[in-house]
């Protein structure tokens, strides 16, 4: 198999004497000092609440960042694939949270990897999952998801499920935890604040119903990054996690929970057509998703935001309009006209960075200058 | 760097003893029949024209489908990125159309595919583009892109742009080339047909233009899955590309270009929860795409239709109605009860295959039961 193709498995580290002009497009570029202010932001929130991040490596999926997101904070990570878990573990990040609902079937991975020496705890709302965690010879711990609203997964606190799951799991119960998913429906920050207000009292309001049915709760995990950014308290919190507030995109910025200056994430691209009145780029579909988070936002970025290579906007309001595959149409500003021939270097903010970042393979990274600092591969896949 | 983990590089070949419900997931699954009988179908629809085949391998990116489309056929493939060039290369597929606007700084590139034994042939609509070719020592072959009615890249038969790029071009001129992307907007056979005639008509229209003025114009290339599907004359072609048609997809299905009981990939999931009137599968964003291309058609089948695992719509008119990074939640149909307990395996059929397999590293082929057959390697990235 041709891994040189499949994925050109770049090493870690520096990558002397690269400037942004010699990469291949489309790329990712990630800003260090962006991402670093950003983790450091969330870090600054959430040690006002005297609560450790467990931060969701499911945007990043890179060992490089989550070291940089674990600085100061006790060391484990939410995961959001089993693939990611392994990856990981095999780079000495044992205590992880895998944070999407376990079948029966996936226990045996869990069970190897934990076997290898990972710290794997697993999520269910099933009460059939539930028994196969309890009968499952190995001795897997999970804690119990609760919906605080989103209603995606989990149980709702008054619920009497919770107490059958509680009871099946037995000694497995180590917790509890949610995630407020709605919060990126949140229009305001008031109303973020108010959605992480549900999502610290539903589960801590669990973590209170099962101890009082004597069960051992330890773990009162909660998160989000619009929440983690707005919430007024966190009382009751054992952990808080969150992921995309490392890279933040342009849904984050127009719910205000990241400045749009502060996006870490950016694709590179040359311009490879222009056609009257647009440009095509060479980042379509694929280099950036067809994710329209931005659709029912105050601005309509279309598939991004079209920067140029020094990531200023000297292209005023040019968006990605149309994504095909391969090719990336670009409705130009008609009151910010910018000269870009076949082969110009431009640079596009995500509407979503978990989804945009999930097709590239490494990140290019840059300190605020054209300099390519370092080359950070990242995981894909299942 | 930890190719175990970001892709797992599965060798191509047999599979043996692996079935269905022993797959991880979510994963692609490739039915080896439907696609055979797909190829066929589009080798048969050229035959009648007696015009050749490039298959455009942007879908599948990979040798062993690449094998099975070639069948027959001259051996020339059609891809949308130099990764793919270079991944077929390097498996003795060497005669290589890129068929996306070229940039000066991508020559180096083809030049060293082709210094090691490849014949990538570049497109351009650009005369910097074109001058950048005729003046690079390598002797680069190039199409002139027309713009066929799309209005994505491509020069207008009537401009004297056409002139102009092959005067630039000189002997690196070898032919022109369109793709009736529009088709996909047609929403009739009628006027799929009408837009086949308009692909037909505009390409060669451009090479007798330009053979009228002396240059040597071997190569009319034209193509897209609806109109190889529904054209009514390739007179003047000297080739055909097309990609989607191999596996076909819900969009496809949609406008009547492949039956919906032949599309070849699915993407298989286990359910993860069991949310009242819904089902969770762990095939979210990622496993599907959030591509919407079925949002204005007949059905909208939100981000895929959901049919048991051995592939018969058990589940009636169920649908994948949203998708999470990795979570899907399948919007249950009323008429059509289903005991789906958490671990329960289920198929998707994507709304669009080329976005829908980006994710995925490999396809587990099975051949019309739950056997699988083989598991064949797919490249990605760039």
């Amino acid at each position: 198999m041709d891994a040189a193709f499949t994925n050109r498995n770049p090493g870690s580290g520096d990558a002397p004497n690269m400037k942004l002009a010699d990469l291949p497009t489309p790329c990712l570029v990630l800003d260090r000092q962006k991402l670093q202010r950003n983790i450091r932001t969330m870090a600054g929130n959430l040690a006002r609440h005297k609560v450790p991040l467990r931060p969701h490596m499911k945007t990043a999926k890179s060992v490089d960042v989550a070291r940089l997101a674990l600085l100061g904070q006790p060391g484990g990570i939410t995961v959001s694939t089993l693939a990611e878990a392994e990856y990981f573990a095999s780079h000495g990040i044992v205590d992880i949270l895998y944070a999407v609902g376990i079948t029966p079937a996936k226990l045996e991975q869990v069970t190897r990897l934990n076997a290898s020496g990972a710290n794997v705890t697993v999520i269910t709302d099933d009460l059939l999952a539930a028994e196969a965690i309890a009968a499952h010879p190995a001795n897997i711990k999970a804690l119990i998801e609760i919906d605080c609203g989103e209603q995606r997964g989990g149980v709702l606190v008054a619920e009497d499920l919770i107490t059958e799951l509680a009871n099946r799991l037995g000694s497995h119960l180590i917790g509890v935890m949610t995630h407020a998913g709605h919060s990126y429906q949140g229009r305001s920050i008031a109303e973020i604040t108010r959605i992480a207000e549900l999502e610290r009292s539903h589960v801590v309001y669990a973590a209170q119903r099962l101890r009082t049915e004597g069960h051992g709760i330890s773990i009162v995990s909660a998160g989000s990054s619009p929440t983690g950014r707005h919430a007024e308290t966190m009382n009751g919190l054992t952990e808080f996690r969150a992921g995309v507030y490392m890279f933040g995109d342009l849904f984050q910025a127009e719910i205000d929970t990241h400045a749009r200056d502060s996006i870490a994430l950016t694709v590179l691209t040359s311009v490879i057509g222009r056609p009257s009145g647009r440009l095509l780029v060479d980042a379509g579909a694929l280099a950036l998703s067809k994710d329209r988070s931005t659709e029912a936002s105050p601005h309509d970025f279309g598939y991004g935001l079209v920067l140029d290579v020094q990531c200023e906007p000297a292209l005023g309001n040019a968006i990605v309009r149309k994504a095909y595959q391969e090719h990336g149409v670009v409705e130009l500003d008609p009151t910010s006209p910018i000269a870009a021939p076949v082969g110009t270097r431009l640079r596009i903010l995500p509407n979503h960075a978990c989804l945009t970042a999930a097709a590239h393979d490494r990140y290019y990274v840059v300190d605020g200058s054209d300099d390519v600092v370092a080359v950070w591969p990242r995981m894909n896949g299942w």
